[in-house]
């Protein structure tokens, strides 16, 4: 069995990383409880370093690293956000970095890895194809894989987010977060229940990739259905370690269709003044269409991103 | 000469209103510092009641009127904000209200205004049918009217803003804030100069509306140029109030072209991931253009609001 982070793990990393990222904001819209029947808390990782909450798992990662290990720099596989966290991470830390890329990733999050200085080596959009890349890095150049979300230091990076929103909202009666590879639905969960017995923890993602929703009650690692979801960061299948943290702490993950996550993300723009990608729409979503119950109930809800092109908006296609 | 309030006015402004707006957050971004070579904190307003500090104006002025006063209800004329702020206000206090509109208004600023249940009437889009149809308002219903900018309670309740900035971010050099009709520059100058005299307070103003400019050169209220600058928030002149608290406490006044305002907006969209609307980037768009000149200096900017329509984006015309 893989380790997982427990509750001191991510208070430790909560301090390691605190000088080099934001304490992002919770915002409340009365407008958006409305439409939902619940109290609402969001917790703004769209404006965190990088415009994701990647930058904490990243960050915990590199800097958990020995000056031995650093020095021959780190490298990943990312769609995009932990790719561009990942470099952000090892520029705090004055270390190289490469990241391997999907060829039809978006602009923005290209330009997002580039501008702290990583190298991109583009691959295939396939698993195996992006794992050869890597693999080919490490071996050229002895950098650290750091993997975007089957890695205990970035798991425990990710879980200090709703350290934060539960000590800002301490009362809560669930927390959301969506899922892709499920690092930060892992770390949320085993943080968030052992901060607060009695919270409910929902994973929530495209019905179109409801692959931990299947792998939930499966038990085991499920394959993605297809690759057509807007939500481009949730493109992703557990594995068998985030698979067992979310069979462990996770209450119930629920799905939402393409046009109500389209929907919530036009709302959250609308209502709450801020730029969500649409992963980060997913959980209103799943309210909006009543696959997560949660009527009356405070919520607390991680915005994970808002890395978006702005020249193509989906509600302009 | 009309009255003007003191730090005390917007001190107890500020006790008013607190349990009816938002404390906002400041936010800061590096690599919009980069581009400025300044140290900027910027208030987001965008995130208040409404979408925009109106919110605070509005609410001091409606909760600064007697029991007698109130029961009659209030009424406005506004292009958008100010309009739904002072509906939002007297939902709060439980009493009518009228919003006066230009029938040219964006459809996002009348749905803002309609969804607290104000009643809109509609006229021309000039100065004098606007004003005749507030005067039959008052006349019919006894209302009290409550102006965007010429009145005393609004421009304590805009005060409030800078405020809460200086707590949070008590070194600045300097504070900028966008200039139509002037209530939030003098309400902010007001406050920054009697909390922090060192401090010196900018306005900024598209140069296709630059009559705040030249009044402030002239020393008279210099009529509008022209309307056709994207930021509607400040198609609008001083009055004899805002240009006697500007030019006694404003250091300078910048002008920024339309490109840099559309550059600016997009800019804050991209790298902070919120929404503001053109008006709010008008600040940052002066830096960009050095026509308001602060190198090196730690600037406080308030982001004045954030209602966009979203299928009409000005990068997209």
């Amino acid at each position: 069995m893989p380790p997982l982070p427990d509750l001191d793990a991510i208070r430790a990393a909560h301090a390691r990383i605190a000088p080099h990222v934001h304490r992002t904001p919770v915002l409340t819209c009365r407008s958006i409880d409305a439409e939902t029947g619940a109290r609402l808390y969001f917790k703004c990782e769209n404006l965190q370093k990088v415009g994701a909450f990647k930058a904490r798992g990243a960050t915990n990662a590199v800097f958990s690293l020995t000056e031995a290990e650093a020095r021959h720099g780190v490298v990943t596989h990312s769609s995009g956000n932990h790719g561009a966290a990942l470099a952000y991470a090892a520029a705090r830390r004055g270390i190289p970095v490469w990241v391997v890329m999907p060829d039809n990733a978006p602009k923005v999050k290209q330009d997002n890895v580039r501008r702290f200085g990583a190298t991109i080596r583009f691959c295939a959009p396939t698993v195996a194809a992006r794992e050869a890349a890597c693999a080919d890095i490490e071996r050229e150049t002895g950098a650290a894989l750091i993997h975007p979300f089957d890695d205990e230091r970035v798991i425990a990076g990710q879980g200090t987010a709703v350290v934060e929103l539960l000590d800002d909202a301490p009362d809560l009666d669930v927390v959301i977060a969506p899922v892709g590879g499920g690092g930060l639905l892992s770390g949320t969960a085993i943080a968030a229940k052992a901060l607060r017995s009695a919270v409910r923890v929902f994973g929530a993602e495209p019905a179109n990739a409801d692959d931990a929703a299947r792998s939930f009650v499966s038990g085991r690692v499920e394959p993605l259905p297809s690759t057509t979801t807007i939500a481009d960061g949730l493109r992703t299948t557990l594995s068998a370690r985030t698979l067992a943290a979310i069979r462990a702490h996770v209450d119930a993950i629920g799905t939402a269709r393409e046009a109500a996550i389209v929907r919530a993300m036009r709302m959250t723009w609308e209502r709450m003044k801020i730029v969500i990608e649409p992963s980060s729409a997913v959980p209103l979503a799943c309210l909006l269409e009543r696959t997560l119950e949660a009527s009356g109930a405070r919520i607390g809800i991680i915005l994970t991103g808002g890395n978006v092109d702005l020249d193509r908006l989906p509600w302009q296609v």
